[in-house]
């Protein structure tokens, strides 16, 4: 039965945990297994050969456990992986990116959109492609936005430094007047209440961990994968990890309120080649 | 010739630059080759185990490929790694900690010494440990600064947030009445004129890339492994890399002043085993 497998959530490390937790809470009869590649996380500052390679692998190790779709929680691996998924992988897979996009372009008004994300989500170019495609007279001001994702594994996201460094990122696109600004990473919701405060109120947040969960439902519904009501059974939850000795546990609790359990450590060969691939820069 | 091979620097990323550039200045003849496992990056964060085994495989790639000495840059690796180093490579082995905890009791006066470092780094306690064997009475203050590296890459070390970040990480040290700090990450170099800032000019700063290259020099010597002195040809540096295509060229111009030529990268090849370790956390 394919509908009983459990639903996959990818990520590179913790933040995923956002998509995790709304996909819970609006689907709270689903199994699900969530994968943080904590061995290799930032995939934000890495080249895309590389996180297309990472993201390959461990999407495969889930395909051959049995999952019946996969999340792609990770704006990182999204931008620049998940068109290779949907041609390898035998199951539905959903992004974070499009969720997003659809979202801002039902929001803004004034057809400027802003995006806040890693320097390799921004730099692959794919949020400004895709809204461009999908409206072709949108302006859109992106901006990577590297001291987040660690002023939030801080836990400084209510601290001053955390205002300060938002003035800095967000100050091209106050500058571009945006009425609308996707956040392109899946750690950036928890910095809410900082980016109202220095783009004002006017602006409308997108967070993608919200329209995934619509996402993923509609794509459960559709393809009669969604888990039968019989039975009133809370689905669980299962958290591979490719590093279970590094600060996990506590930034999870911090996104999910109470300490992850289930937490199964994935054993990598990582070999270097003798052969290098050759070639001076 | 075991004295002409090259003398192998080996770091996480870019941080260890600071140390190779600091080798090359005191030993221009010798051959030099950076190895810099930026898929991996950063190492401060990852488990002991994960960061020993990727020390391990990088190291004996480059041991088959003919060095002399390696120096462990990192203090990540050097924090965790080092004794496997010393036991399984042939070649003679310097790692960072031991140069800086020597100068460190060099200076002190009052036996209050400060140490920064990132998360695993400190959460390893080697630089407690050591401090604590090579002089008993000592007062250690040590202070994880996992804002630190980021600031740095994002250019921003010359920027107003620097100061607010380093004085909140700098506080325990300055309530403790340090008079002697150890940098010890090779990217906090680059944040000296913030820390003499923050801390105040009478607290002594121990840079450990300072410090290394002593005891590389004084290791060649000792070994009979330093480059002869026949004709004046400039020794060369290689840079291996685990991920060329992300932000290592920009960073490490920062770093060296100039761009660094003859990059190679070093195909890793990462497999997830179905079979994972078991047990519920």
């Amino acid at each position: 039965m394919r509908g009983s497998r459990p639903v996959a959530v990818f990520d590179s490390g913790v933040g995923g945990l956002t998509v995790l937790k709304a996909i819970r809470a609006r689907l709270p009869r689903e199994d699900l297994v969530y994968f943080g590649d904590t061995a290799h996380l930032p995939y934000g500052t890495k080249s895309p050969r590389t996180v297309r390679a990472l993201t390959m692998t461990h999407l495969e190790f889930l395909a051959a456990r049995g999952i019946k779709c996969a999340v792609i929680a990770c704006n990182t691996a999204s931008a620049v992986a998940l068109n290779m998924l949907k041609r390898r992988l035998r199951v539905p897979v959903v992004g974070v990116i499009e969720p997003g996009i659809r979202a801002a372009l039902a929001r803004t008004r004034s057809g400027r959109v802003g995006v806040l994300g890693t320097a390799t989500t921004i730099s692959s170019g794919q949020y400004q492609l895709r809204l461009r495609q999908l409206a072709p007279g949108i302006r859109v001001t992106a901006q990577a936005c590297p001291l987040f994702v660690p002023i939030i594994e801080e836990g400084w996201a209510r601290h001053a430094i955390a205002d300060t460094v938002a003035r800095e990122y967000v100050a091209p696109l106050l500058r571009a007047r945006v009425d609308t600004v996707i956040l392109g990473c899946t750690h950036y919701p928890l910095l809410k209440p900082v980016l109202r405060r220095v783009l004002g109120k006017k602006v409308a947040l997108v967070d993608s961990a919200e329209e995934v969960k619509v996402e993923t439902e509609r794509l459960l519904l559709e393809r009669g994968l969604a888990r039968p009501a019989r039975g009133r059974r809370a689905g669980r939850t299962m958290f591979f990890l490719t590093d279970t000795g590094g600060s996990f546990k506590r930034i999870a609790s911090r996104f999910l309120g109470s300490p992850p359990r289930d937490l199964v450590e994935v054993r990598l060969k990582v070999s270097a080649r003798d052969r290098v691939r050759g070639g001076a820069a």
